[in-house]
């Protein structure tokens, strides 16, 4: 790790409203994530999972975004642009809403909160979701307002979640339901609390409207979490990939469509609304996709080879010759493997095959198997 | 600099076609740049921009990806998306060109290029333009189709480019023209090549469009000016400033219009052609702004303090305790002051006017003046 490169400050660059937090406590290496800074890990990688797993952490997650959409039109609009039925959405819901353009291709995979009947967010994984839905607005002629508000998610993950958030706000928030949220003003800092996050070992996240407060909030959660000994830390690679969760820019881009990343449930094709790219859509699952993202395990050297980081996606290939792609990779600290997240020819997309990954430090044997690989 | 994190890597920070080049000529530091490594610099930032002032280097800016843009309606859509007046641009010439929205908000400032009558690229700043066009133009009905093409500029910046340049595509090389550019195939690698950068110190840029020859293209550009000591660096954040260049995300977002940045000669306001903004940029202009950009001089407690990178936007005010922000500063080495650019409220917006800046290690006097700092 110690060979990274530093990575620039200016403003272009966002300091999150947890920013001078993360610094104090320790964030070795940042990404960029929806124009904003956004950590990766504090004390080491393994050693920030093993707190996520086996205890409880705070990350700062402010990178994912919201759009908001208020006004008449803003109900029409999110329908527009996912193919998830959205008819029976109530107020105070999270739904994972897969965007779709015309042609089936991915924009996103942000999560919606319906705070009102006119009035929506789309937390956003990492692209630029409000230009997008400002032409699609503007093209349409539809009333529809459309910002970025001052809203950041601080989230807390890890099985004792539930202590942490029952500190702050009072033991019934332990019977919030999964992707519910309510609006709490814990003291006069005003939040939207979710029981969601990106990871599977359960948690909040605390959507702070008031930028000016993310100190505040932080040492709050900190204060709160003291005795559960809370640490902070990051999405992790490692558990993310063991959980199989999906990361848009790395297992999904514009030129993927829902199904080859096994979202079928998502795809309402027979609904009444009349979304984008349902005629796309209609086609390709009509005549199947050539690839779906599957489980990788790939063969190491010996049980102490760590392979590196990626920075492209690495080829694969099955024995007949037939391309794809390893998406994502690390090293499983409780499978004790390297596992991986990539795209296999249709008819090698089966749990038990074997491909082999062309990495960067040589050729791989690699076993097809189904996500999660932690259940 | 030694304080600076560690950048993560990740496919979906994609790198460049030159990154393993950036990183064997030892780029130290890094940004994200439209999802995209990019260097910012390799010696140290001064050491760069001197070799740059007086020698020649060579920068790769392949984060300015290009939204491509073909079919009937690529042009209308061009033209709808800016205020400038484009009804007579020609093949092979480049055009900055504003991109507003309908509240005449600034969505990106690229550089246009004609290649064709139905084929055009936007070299893009840092935002998902692809994804505003693809909204606008479904929404609109157009006939025209967008895509991020395999296209990665690699910039040659600086007093001894044109030697460069010629030891690479011969002398003729020297008669192109500003913002005009010509396909050339280098033997066999495809580039466009075109005489702009972004520094005020001259050069080209080589848009290269074959991802898979980066390495090579980067290695022949270095032998080609392997005799005038050409380096790797990268924009320069100092000479940009000097220079008055404006970095979108940090001098200007979309809560900016043009008018308040000095873009005036962009706006034509009543050409025939009837762009998205068009109303609200008359609007704006009518009832006049309320800020300006401006240079500025940060007076320092003495001549050896340099005042730190910038990671939000510092608050400055008026004798009036009206308020304004400072966007970008550096120290310039060689005008041995600390410079910057800002919004100052239109009354104070005249050379020789001071306000105060509210820096991190406290306040500064600051006087107002004209861009560029250095002609």
């Amino acid at each position: 790790m110690s060979s990274l490169p530093m990575i620039g400050l200016t403003r272009r660059t966002r300091p999150s409203p947890f920013f001078e937090a993360t610094r104090r406590y320790g964030a070795k290496a940042y990404t960029v994530y929806n124009h904003m800074l956004m950590p990766i890990w504090y004390e080491t990688p393994e050693a920030d999972y093993w707190h996520l797993i086996n205890n409880v952490t705070v990350w700062d997650v402010a990178g994912e975004r919201q759009v908001e959409l208020t006004g008449p039109d803003a109900f029409t609009l999110v329908r527009l642009m996912t193919p998830r039925n959205l008819s029976k959405i109530k107020t105070g819901q999270c739904k994972y809403v897969p965007l779709v353009d015309e042609n089936g291709g991915i924009i996103n995979d942000p999560v919606l909160l319906k705070l009102d009947e006119d009035h929506f967010w789309l937390s956003l994984a990492d692209s630029d979701v409000l230009l997008y839905a400002k032409g699609l607005a503007h093209g349409l002629g539809l009333d529809v307002n459309l910002c970025e508000p001052d809203v950041s998610p601080l989230a807390i993950q890890g099985p004792r979640s539930d202590e942490v958030a029952a500190n702050l706000f009072g033991e019934e928030i332990r019977d919030l339901g999964f992707f519910k949220f309510r609006p709490i003003d814990l003291d006069d800092i005003p939040l939207i609390v979710a029981r969601s996050g990106w990871s599977k070992q359960g948690g909040f996240e605390l959507y702070l409207r008031d930028g000016c407060r993310g100190d505040e909030l932080w040492e709050r959660v900190m204060t709160a979490g003291a005795d559960l000994d809370i640490r902070p830390a990051a999405p992790s690679l490692m558990e993310r990939i063991e959980g199989g969760l999906l990361s848009y820019g790395n297992d999904m881009t514009l030129e993927n469509n829902p199904f080859e990343i096994g979202l079928d449930k998502f795809c309402h094709l027979d609904q009444p609304f009349d979304f984008l790219g349902r005629e796309a859509l209609k086609e390709i699952k009509g005549r199947g996709i050539t690839q779906r993202l599957m489980g990788l395990v790939i063969e190491t050297s010996d049980d102490q080879e760590r392979l590196p980081s990626m920075t492209s996606w690495w080829p694969l290939s099955t024995p007949a010759g037939k391309p794809g792609k390893v998406t994502s990779t690390a090293y499983s600290p409780r499978l004790e493997q390297q596992i991986a997240l990539g795209y296999v020819p249709s008819d090698y997309a089966a749990p038990g095959r074997q491909v082999m990954v062309h990495t960067p430090v040589g050729e791989r044997t690699a076993t097809v198997c189904a996500m999660p690989f932690v259940k």
